[in-house]
């Protein structure tokens, strides 16, 4: 489909994600890259869990923002979280590009990246004359191969907006996958790692995107990006999904029920309540504050990527889990008409905590 | 993620398409929409094909020229080919939809409609005041009924495009899927149904999208559109994905490769070709031309999704499978350096017959 020019461009671009897509495939998948279908068969005892995740210039990421390894990255850590919050190991991936034709090809010149970013910044490293798709796909296959995952197939096309639908399949042991819909009143609610640091990076990222726009007294004098700034960049630009602490928790059969944290606390935890028919009371002293967030950054920040799970009192879950901290924020109790879904405990007293998808972008 | 109120707009749309897609589920088909994943386990001594397909406003449809229900229709129609040129059966679908805010909200009038297709035509019969997404969902759940797929998933987002990512989840056999890989020389080419119908389809199409733009005296004063137009529209709006056909020939090992023929038939045989590693001569005097079409929509014309098969030439291939007619029209043969990869066999003699895809809204 589409017209012959952009069919031959669509056609290099196949070829060549084929090529760097060409490491050892999983034993799952049987026919990769290169015919109608891809066939993939589950291990025996085993199932496949399936998740789809658009990324849409201007709404998930912005062109003039983020590096093209972060968009690459980005893209396919949304789908791995939702695996790992399954409790599924990672298995195939599968890539649908609709781009630009100023993004396939190469830049005309090494001063003139697609994004904000410098060339000369130590962040993102350019390498040289690689075109905006090239280094998109060196951020989406870095992660694939850090969770062995093979890019399967998928789908390509010229297009005026730049949009990326990824399709991640993981297997599961047949009938042990973690579901938002198993906690019960009185289990324990715990979540991995700290909330908010993805919104104090967009935060930075924001303000240096208004940094680069100031106009400057030449071009070569380009802000630099401090290691500090860098390290609060990371947890945004290149979130790491938790797939091995969701493996852990299914095979430990620990959970209840667990959700990733992609919308934000508020928002995921009342998504978790809804699927469960259950509310839940969290402690505002528990919370595990990532360095510098504020509290609406740690209850309604999406991004973070952390799982949230919930498990019975008596359950002994560990304060870590595969090197990754987990602490206990609240508990699960029963849903009554007259109680909000999700209730705040702090030292003040009770609030209701209406879920409040974080703000991207607006 | 995505701001607040379009989270909001998105989970309304969410909502809805989950009730709609709430029908008998496969039984393939373990867990659907609601949790971080959808959960597909394969019958036994089976596993699943996979496919992935964009149809993006502009490129593969227009919002001004295509009633919202062809636009579902066709997006689902070509996975749903190219399972069946996998010989693979329908099992579940994914759906991601990034869209425009006036494409999920209810027309404010009945009278203007999103596309240029008056209400006051016969074809398409907009149901009052249903928005365009609803419209979309008639088409493309029509045909997943049809074919006994179950909408398990997807993404959702707002976005300045239209874009529609479809993922197609086929069950098949254990080493029984149709490969684009297996044809050798000596075989014999064939193809279901006729060729260039949707090409002839889509030149109708612009004729009349011409004929709307025109000035006319008042806005009642509407062309009609003739039985006899609407039946030439038919293979471009409501394409027959050849699914059953597919089966068959899976079913009855009498294919030794197969490809759907959604790029027109000299694109789609060199990939064919390619895969294999050998040539093919084609009878001009044999093709089943649609009525209407010329030599070049019958060659190149895309999205006929016919299937396109090769079978040793001992194989007793029916004359017709599956109620669709089966046209033997050329043979593959050795590939050499010194030949072209499909050659042509016509009255006036032979000559090369180069891929050229379907010239798309250019």
């Amino acid at each position: 489909m589409g017209n012959t020019q952009g069919d031959r461009g669509e056609l290099g671009l196949l070829h060549k994600i084929r090529l760097r897509a060409s490491q050892t495939p999983a034993p799952e998948l049987r026919l990769g890259i290169g015919d109608d279908c891809a066939i993939l068969r589950p291990g025996p005892g085993e199932e496949f869990a399936v998740t789809t995740d658009l990324s849409i210039d201007g709404r998930h990421f912005r062109l003039d923002w983020h590096p093209a390894e972060s968009v690459g990255h980005r893209a396919l850590a949304r789908g791995l979280s939702d695996l790992a919050a399954m409790g599924a190991r990672p298995v195939a991936a599968f890539l649908s590009l609709a781009l630009p034709r100023d993004l396939v090809q190469k830049p005309k010149t090494r001063s003139a990246p697609k994004s904000a970013w410098p060339a000369q910044t130590t962040w993102p490293s350019p390498k040289g004359l690689e075109s905006w798709v090239d280094r998109f796909l060196d951020g989406f296959l870095a992660l694939a191969q850090e969770h062995q995952t093979t890019l399967a197939g998928g789908d390509l096309s010229e297009s005026t907006l730049a949009v990326a639908d990824v399709v991640l399949t993981g297997a599961v042991p047949q009938g042990e996958a973690l579901l938002r819909s198993g906690a019960r009143a009185g289990d324990l609610i715990y979540v991995t790692g700290s909330l908010g640091a993805a919104a104090v990076g967009l935060q930075q990222l924001t303000k240096l995107a208004a940094a680069l726009k100031r106009p400057r007294p030449k071009p070569s004098a380009l802000p630099g990006i401090s290691p500090r700034i860098m390290a609060l960049l990371t947890p945004h630009l290149y979130p790491t999904p938790r797939v091995a602490q969701g493996l852990w928790l299914a095979r430990n059969a620990m959970a209840t029920a667990a959700i990733d944290l992609s919308d934000g606390l508020s928002t995921d935890l009342a998504h978790l309540c809804a699927e469960s028919g259950v509310a839940a009371e969290l402690d505002a002293a528990a919370l595990p504050f990532a360095p510098g967030a504020t509290a609406a950054q740690a209850l309604n920040g999406g991004e973070d990527y952390e799982l949230l799970f919930t498990a019975p009192a008596a359950a002994r879950v560990p304060s870590s889990i595969e090197g990754v901290a987990v602490t206990q924020i609240g508990r699960i109790v029963l849903s009554k008409r007259s109680n909000p879904p999700i209730t705040l405990i702090t030292s003040k007293g009770a609030v209701p905590l209406a879920p409040q998808g974080w703000q991207h972008f607006s």
